[in-house]
């Protein structure tokens, strides 16, 4: 799924291209090796959904003007580059292989070049913001501690078959959530929107990203391989218990008794099966749409907001609540 | 050796009492387990030299007034973090079992922890930064970048024979000058201080850190176990030709015989021997004093800062050619 595409806003694509091109600049670097390895991740693509939502958080706070000021651009490639170095530290953390179809960096070169380009890219973002003022460089900074809150938090509940739907919800908002939230008010604030109308777009960005690591968690367990361009299952392998296992753990005695220890490979699919049974999938779709509801309800409350982009915005969410990869 | 002891400025132990509460203060979080983990180093100690550099180039850019503003302590703490943040990646990068005398994170708890309570220390020194306004914030992203930069060019000359004096003073003015330079520039950035005293106190900062990191370098080969307070000759081991040992390699064979590939632990001590004889080491220290000088003289040329401070921090600088750990 492209996420970006189902904006279908005219001005997306371009600015969206711009975003690109001033990613690939911001992680040049005077030695070689370093830029090398910095761009690395910037080259095997993604979605860019971060860079779209501070893209269309500007044109909804711009009465739906295009093209954005290069300071719109600049906010889009820092969000972007805290999410980049957030990934080079995770597939260090969880010694990933290959990431976006890519051998990842720890993999190709070795994890302390990982971890030290991680550095180096949060660094870049940082700076980045900074050029736009203390306000977004304050905003961004505490982001990237939320992010890592986020991932400690997940952390303390490997294999944690009490683990709280609380807990959950705590370390999504952490890792998913406040980037997303950010995202969108920094895309606000470089346009100059007012306090109301930033924050109906980070409590926008905040849902819709609730909502995208739900659904993303769900279809850890239940889609194939191949829609997934990675194998399933992997949460419940990391001992990372999610949302629609938290919930099919109070109903299931047999699932209890499968986690709360590392899976024998062999087994995967059948616990994958007992997880996906019993309504847990159905009850965790319910959560991700009254979240995409709770976006929704964000925009339709700020008047500041261009009409037209917070209708396309709305049907993003909608997208994300039905994608299947 | 207690470097801020060396100081002798009456103000300084009250303004580094002040910075090691707002350390303590910077790293407190509302989930226990992160406050703890990323409280474990400042709980340390340290010599705490950057935040003195802070502290004594507000001195000098205020007429050695004293109690400095609230602010240089908001940068002093900042710096820090960033060094602490360096030090929880270094430990994850280099194994280390201990450090000032305590675990170290990685050992203690996992690598994992250790990369995120780093870039957790990194992000809070970045939010402190901004709070001193945009000028600050993007002058430490930068200096992050920086230290990655010079990490990863020591990483690229490891166990390398033909390292040359340029990619060892490349490695060093990244990993270590240039947060030295910082400290001392946002000392005087936080006081108003104009741009010939900044650049001064730059400079200062800068040749300070290659002086210190040369005799440090030395150390790592002449000093006892005992005086470091950790197993010397571990450069040597992870392959880290310093200055003292890229002039041996010029002039001794047998030394090159030696090196180029993972030293059997049982043969260190005859090849820091080896490294340590034929001049190398008063090579090395005539470099470090051609520093000491420079940071003397960049100190000399502006008339805007306080004499009696730019005194004790030229006396500081003598006292790091000098010393014994």
């Amino acid at each position: 799924m492209n996420l970006p595409r189902t904006l279908e806003l005219a001005p997306l694509g371009g600015d969206l291209d711009r975003v690109e091109r001033a990613l690939e600049e911001s992680v040049r670097h005077r030695d070689r090796f370093l830029g090398e390895v910095a761009s690395h991740l910037v080259g095997a693509g993604g979605k860019r959904l971060r860079p779209a939502l501070t893209l269309c958080a500007a044109y909804a706070s711009r009465d739906g003007s295009h093209p954005v000021p290069a300071d719109v651009v600049t906010g889009a490639v820092a969000v972007e580059l805290v999410h980049l170095g957030s990934l080079y530290h995770d597939d260090v953390i969880d010694e990933a292989e290959t990431r976006r179809g890519v051998p990842s960096v720890n993999a190709r070169w070795s994890n302390i070049v990982a971890i030290l380009a991680g550095d180096f890219l949060l660094a870049r973002a940082s700076e980045l913001a900074a050029s736009l003022g203390a306000d977004v460089a304050a905003l961004l900074a505490s982001t990237i501690g939320e992010l890592c809150r986020g991932q400690v938090l997940e952390l303390q509940h490997l294999f944690d078959v009490e683990r709280s739907e609380e807990s959950y919800f705590a370390a999504i908002e952490g890792k998913t959530a406040s980037l997303m939230a950010t995202a969108c008010r920094i895309g606000g604030m470089v346009s100059g929107a007012d306090d109301d109308a930033l924050d109906s777009l980070g409590e926008f960005g905040r849902h819709l990203g609730l909502c995208f690591q739900i659904v993303d968690d769900v279809l850890d367990l239940t889609a194939t391989e191949e829609a997934l361009g990675k194998p399933s299952g992997q949460d419940l392998l990391e001992g990372v218990y999610t949302l629609p296992v938290i919930v099919g753990l109070r109903s299931s005695p047999t699932l209890r008794d499968h986690l709360g220890r590392p899976i024998p490979p062999n087994r995967l699919d059948e616990i994958r099966r007992l997880a996906t049974s019993d309504g847990a999938i159905e009850a965790a779709y319910d959560t991700a749409r009254s979240h995409a509801k709770a976006a929704d309800e964000a925009l339709a409350s700020s008047p500041g907001l261009d009409p037209e982009v917070c209708t396309a915005l709305r049907r993003l969410v909608d997208g994300l609540v039905g994608r299947s990869s």
